[in-house]
């Protein structure tokens, strides 16, 4: 590899200075750091090849880029090694689900989407093009993915409202050859997973003695339920704001009728709390709260997972009273489900080998090596690794990129 | 601005070495330096701001990045303050018309796409992420740039064909407010401009006096034809295949019959020996050879700027001996009229201060103010600076942001 060249980004200081006055941005900067922090945006371009004279200019440029681009016509898998399409994902929204914020549309959650694709970069090495589109019609956002493909590696969907979400990319995985993967719902369900696995471990127990329930039915809540039942577990219950979805309710969309064909073994019906009496495992991906004569009818040395934010649905200290294990989506108290522990790792993985598509397996593999991680250290506050472990990402990296071969979708 | 963070391409170190062996590729790198040059591309993302612990985490991303995103969702202009797209072009093809390679497709194209990219913030500071679009329907590569557009803050059209490249770029930009332009068109018109307007000072006659032939009908022949038009030369004829471009023609495209209303007020027909007798100005985007007869037959004290790549029309050698001014495309040359002197000031000036688009005042701006850069050096084989040239870029970019406050289309 040549020497990279770092960029100063020479007008953005002229627009950070604006002779003008910073209008109604200035006000903003001085109530909220972030603010601040946030101008002139997060990410940059950067070349990693030397730009510096004629020679460079015709190596890199004309006339030496028409042999590669030749070769490429001529072999198109070479584009895989000759340009950055194997390192770099498009990371792919409609604004409609952002956050805690709901549908604030494109431009608004251009900030987030910058923020992901700094963390595919600093935990994964992975390079992440936001993409913010204005459309929201599922075939439009399908078909505008399907022709960007060509210049990516990868597609990570992010912040799309259920049930479009579930649709778009499976329609996106059936039409393309590289992996898409909705962060929103995979990546949860691998570090849920993968805290899961370890909280089991701690106390002894098998996944498949566990009893899980599950409050909230969209985008996350019907990926961590699929892949527990995948990893194993021995039943799980999903409750939406109507209750627990069962297959004797007559309200379901397509989507939760198929969460009821696999999930609910022990036929419950009624609100959440009736599924949480004896319940081994709470997981709330919802919002809301759980009243607390519900969490200490659960089973004794239960785990609660309460990854609402800013508001568990449970609050740590109420959860202590009755549960073994206490997990939350909040860096502020140990046990983070943070979904920066898989996406990165998953991703460089995947490009590393050229995977063609993220397999059921691959993400398995990604829990375990990321529940490995804890190795001997672990503890009812220590059952998943913090984002800043430095032996996250490697490990998730080589786990994804070695079941990707066993399952035979990788292309080197 | 916070420190700048680089990353390290970990897993394209992995990439490049991969155990399972080079495949296809290797053999290449060893008979052409641009293929070892090129494995793993020429690109990556940076993180501009630091993204080491749990603090800057939660200002760079949740929970600090909601208010940024609220604050945008109220005010929508405020995304040009607080997310990059003031500062990112999308430099999209559909790899139909790459370099003298033609229609190669969209994979093929990226090198080309990605070189783009990295002369975009080498020369102007610019950030820019190649998109090859897998479509070639007008309407379809419409609908996807419009779809977005939300992410960026221009969009660079590059290696289109004609004459679907007219359309694409008239029709983004009545659906779009930030600049959509076709550097094949108007980054050859601003730099042939440049290169007349120095050309005409050093033997001191004015533009008005002057007759030029174009040979090539393409997207920078007719785009060189209008801007010289409104730069005010004498008159302009333009010759395709078929011979000059004049009224009686039967066989015109609507884009030829349109450029034979405001060309060619000689009345000549024929072909383009027949205009090239008497001329002022040669100036060639065509390929193909001018016959050194009809080089010989132009008026005394000519220019020729033969502009093909990798073999000029004119060879300089034979346009030497009949021509006071000689031109090409190649570097090895001198006076090389190279889009590179153009594109990434234009795009610099117009970001900075956030302009709705492009006009024609903001392209004679930046022709003028890349001729000035010569300033007292001018001599025949100096009417146009070199690429390498660091005061180029500041000199367009102020100049095309002014030009752009002039005509009401500054944002800022």
């Amino acid at each position: 590899m040549a020497a990279e060249i770092v960029n100063p980004r020479s007008d953005s200081e002229n627009r950070d200075a604006s002779e003008q006055g910073g209008g109604a941005a200035e006000p903003l900067e001085s109530f909220d750091p972030a603010f601040a922090l946030h101008r002139g945006g997060k990410m940059a371009v950067q070349a990693t090849v030397p730009v510096r004279d004629k020679d460079d200019l015709s190596l890199a440029y004309t006339p030496g880029v028409a042999k590669v681009c030749s070769a490429i016509a001529e072999q198109p898998e070479l584009v895989h090694d000759y340009t950055w399409k194997s390192s770099v994902v498009a990371v792919v929204t409609d604004g409609t689900a952002v956050l805690g914020l709901g549908d604030i549309g494109p431009e608004a959650s251009l900030p987030v989407m910058e923020g992901k694709a700094i963390l595919f970069k600093q935990f994964g090495g992975v390079d992440a093009v936001p993409l913010a589109l204005n459309c929201t019609d599922v075939d439009e956002i399908v078909e505008t993915v399907v022709r960007l493909a060509p210049s990516f590696g990868g597609v990570n969907l992010e912040d799309i409202s259920a049930p479009r979400c579930f649709e778009i990319e499976r329609r996106l995985q059936e039409r393309l050859d590289i992996p898409v993967f909705h962060d929103d719902q995979h990546g949860t369900a691998v570090v849920t997973l993968a805290a899961l696995r370890n909280a089991a471990r701690l106390s002894g127990r098998p996944l498949g003695e566990l009893r899980a329930v599950i409050s909230g039915a969209g985008a996350a809540g019907v990926a961590i339920a699929k892949m527990l039942v995948e990893a194993g577990i021995g039943d799980v219950a999903v409750a939406d704001r109507k209750g627990v979805v069962s297959r004797d309710r007559e309200d379901l969309t397509p989507i939760k009728a198929e969460l009821a064909s696999f999930t609910n073994k022990a036929g419950i019906s009624g609100p959440l709390e009736s599924a949480l009496a004896g319940a081994d495992v709470f997981i709330g991906v919802s919002g809301g709260t759980v009243p607390e004569p519900a969490v200490a009818s659960m089973a004794e040395g239960a785990f609660v997972f309460a990854m609402a934010n800013p508001n568990p649905e449970v609050h740590p200290e109420v959860a202590h009273k009755y549960a073994a294990v206490v997990a939350t989506g909040r860096s502020d108290f140990p046990n983070q489900i943070n979904n920066v522990l898989a996406f990165p790792g998953i991703f460089a993985g995947a490009l590393q080998v050229r995977a063609s598509r993220i397999t059921e397996g691959m993400k398995l593999a990604a829990a375990e090596a990321l529940a490995a991680v804890v190795g001997d250290d672990l503890a009812a506050d220590y059952v998943i690794p913090s984002p800043f472990d430095e032996r996250v990402a490697p490990a998730v990296t080589a786990a994804v990129a070695a079941a990707a071969r066993a399952e035979g979708v990788a292309r080197r």
